[in-house]
């Protein structure tokens, strides 16, 4: 029973009647008219009902409604008896009714057209944060393979130095943009300063040219499997990923059946250098088919060179971008996969009008990138300790892929095929057996092993799944390595 | 004439056929049956063609088709009459062709969903980057109130500290957040680290929030006029926009007539503190009333709260957020307009499946925002410089809002209407006399006077403008508003 307030406590006036014509009940009008009153403030705390015989005359319905009305005002905790019988407005009623009365934000994040990353993507999202998980497939380098000390040589010196802290200009800021231009022209792409870009990574130069330049019902072409398969970015703004599918230099783009199928824009998207998740690299010669065959089909070409500067074995080719005279290839690099995933710093470049597009997009989304990070990477490129960095993790790199070579001759060579990356971090796995990925994904998981399945980027992949050498130290990789085959061993039995 | 290669110039052989069934016109056949067999390569430059009486018996077509294709093929440069007379395809005829098959990027760039800036403010975000632009309305604190000794102090604290550099967690850095949780605290918020998500600005908040809670067809009511107005991000999901009348004390929100009337999900945005443009701030009650309002009608409240730290005359009421113990409202804060604009780094407090899901499509859109600027965020906050800055920025704001007054009085006294903001730096300029601010911008950009026109918030203010004292130096200032006041002078006689 409630405490009451003594300021009004006197009996409360109606003179409202519930609708006959309605097709709501009238008990629950009347629940309604209690609620809104309540709500409102109009009726408090302590004030007192009028008896259910003169609520029954007052409404002008039976008594049997008021009954039902006031049951469910009471099992609301609206309502409550009071010490000398009668009926009086709960204490906690209005707080009661406010709580309730908060947004239905499930029904907002349903109706809202962005899709969700598919649940194994976002569970790794999350587990890869959390203590005790073994993260054999994840898609950037170890901790101990940042070049901390570069990079707080780097914040040292501007530490002494001026400091840009206001807005970017909208292509990002000159000095970086001229950095990267010198260090584009190394790799044979020649770019005006009003075709660089600087973008927050890789990812976010694609969620600019879907939102920028992809129609809805456009198709994207991408490699069969492709990074973008675990990607929603392109489907929300409702185009639809189409695998095309690989050999082992890379893309087979005659295999495009009806390049302008259905009236709309296509484009076609590829990683030509150390592919997400294959490793595989396009010689000259099948990038130079490619590009002709866009050309012919006046389809733009999003290069994705994310891995490019991480090569092990030897130089890859320059980029598609580097052959394109006719401004059909949109080039994306990045620091994110190559020397620091956190400094989400990448770079597109383009033809101009695109790239304005495109940083009219960005303009309106976040209104650029940290110039905090843009002055650091600027630095990183002008002092050269970017390539004094990759040069180490290259070297510490090509040990770790030697050692995942021996683990996986020792332990998976009845159980798997998979290719020798020259370059990148990932080795793509294909199961014998038909073994379902997902259900090894499961099961390692229960154990503390995180791997990515290859249905994450395709369904037709389902027996294979991505590893990297990238992230673990030589003894975690042969302890995840050993008793991944051991469950993979134990699901063939049964 | 070209110059021809030695070793192919054989006539070349012809078994293709126009289609007589065809709509497309035979000569236009002929013209891109060439093209073809040049572009693939199949016919290379300097061979020689069969004469036109030849061809129009192989293509069974009368001579005129002939001249008329081989006229539209010698205007695009694809063949030329060799030295002995006879025709030849051109020396550059296959890069001419490659060049012309680049993508039509306008028809892309015109195909996808996502609105343009609206033009004025194209052509602001530019010229803000122009060398002897006065920006006299600019959105952001004057590079000489950056307080650059403190930032530099916080890089060089972290060049001697174990950094982090690899992707952060999907809500942002623990540490981050819990500086700022500590933070909110102090301005009544107490929200768990769930509910707090890093994002890189308050403009990236709406997009995730446009992105992740908004449906098609939703109405997003703002105040008449809002900074939203100047913004296409939620239109570009299909949402509309729906001003609300404002008075001294803020928004009115029972002026909202239909708040649910389409069936779709509505919300309402919201500055409360120093409203941009009108500097207006909601006292204690309006925001009870406001709050009390959405609640009733289950709509969620978009608190914008990035002016709030540049209070000049006393602290301003708590958030509306504060409030709230309902989870109807979503939170925004931001470093950009009280410390930084360049650190793009703001936070977004709500209920958790809120954030979770905002968490979602941030992840898809960039992977989360620089671990460095977080990083110094972090420090700034725990160090205490965030706040002897913004300190620092007030007292220095307040001389420059004073300055601003006595020369409105002393240019606009007879021209212009105005309020005295009590925090922020803009303030919202309603002229007399019907002039059009739309000609004013341009009027005085003519003089290299960039003034924001009314117009961008909303059309029903063409005769208002935005102005700031946070940008411009005392001088220039004082000779920018006596310029202003002439332009306007000169309008009026006309």
């Amino acid at each position: 029973m409630g405490e009451y307030g003594e300021k009004r406590t006197e009996a409360i006036s109606i003179s409202w009647k519930p609708d006959r014509q309605s097709k709501i009940p009238l008990y629950s009008q009347i629940v309604s008219y209690f609620s809104e009153k309540i709500s409102s403030g109009d009726w408090v705390s302590g004030q007192v009902l009028p008896s259910q015989r003169k609520l029954s005359e007052l409404f002008e319905v039976n008594r049997s409604t008021i009954v039902e009305a006031m049951d469910e005002l009471a099992s609301l905790g609206m309502i409550e008896s009071g010490f000398g019988g009668g009926t009086r407005i709960a204490n906690d009623s209005w707080s009661l009714l406010m709580q309730d009365k908060a947004p239905d934000w499930q029904s907002y994040i349903k109706a809202s057209g962005f899709r969700a990353n598919v649940p194994t993507v976002q569970i790794i999202n999350h587990l890869e944060f959390e203590e005790g998980i073994t993260r054999m497939s994840t898609g950037e380098l170890s901790p101990d393979l940042m070049q901390l000390d570069l990079t707080r040589k780097v914040l040292s010196s501007l530490s002494s130095r001026d400091l840009f802290m206001n807005y970017p200009d909208p292509l990002g800021m000159p000095g970086l943009r001229a950095a990267l231009q010198a260090h584009l022209r190394e790799i044979g792409i020649d770019a005006p300063l009003s075709c660089i870009l600087i973008v927050s990574g890789a990812l976010q130069a694609l969620q600019l040219i879907s939102m920028g330049i992809v129609q809805a019902k456009s198709t994207v072409y991408v490699e069969s499997p492709s990074y973008l398969g675990s990607l929603n970015i392109f489907q929300s703004v409702g185009a639809k990923l189409q695998g095309v599918p690989l050999d082992a230099s890379g893309i087979l783009p005659w295999m495009i059946r009806e390049p302008q199928s259905n009236g709309c824009h296509s484009l076609l998207y590829t990683i030509p250098t150390f592919q997400n998740p294959t490793g595989c690299v396009m010689p000259v010669s099948r990038r130079k088919e490619v590009l002709k065959y866009c050309k012919e089909n006046h389809m733009p070409v999003i290069e994705d060179d994310v891995f490019r500067d991480l090569w092990l074995d030897e130089m890859p080719p320059p980029p598609i971008k580097a052959l394109d005279q006719s401004g059909s290839v949109v080039y994306i690099g990045s620091l994110s996969k190559c020397f620091s995933p956190g400094l989400r710093l990448g770079w597109l470049v383009g033809p101009e009008s695109v790239v304005q597009r495109l940083a009219d997009v960005k303009m309106q989304m976040d209104y650029g990138v940290s110039v905090l990070t843009q002055q650091v990477v600027e630095e990183l490129f002008r002092s050269g300790l970017y390539y004094t960095g990759v040069n180490t993790i290259r070297q510490q790199l090509r040990e770790r892929r030697d050692l995942m070579m021996r683990l996986l001759e020792k332990y998976f060579g009845d159980l798997a095929e998979w290719n020798r990356p020259a370059g990148g971090f990932f080795i793509w796995v294909r199961l014998k057996n038909r073994v379902l990925s997902e259900q090894l994904f499961n099961r390692a998981l229960k154990e503390g092993l995180l791997i990515l399945p290859g249905s994450v980027y395709d369904m037709g992949y389902s027996s294979s799944l991505r590893l990297t050498y990238g992230y673990l130290s030589a003894e975690e990789m042969e302890l995840g390595m050993r008793r991944l085959s051991e469950i993979l061993r134990d699901m063939n039995r049964k």
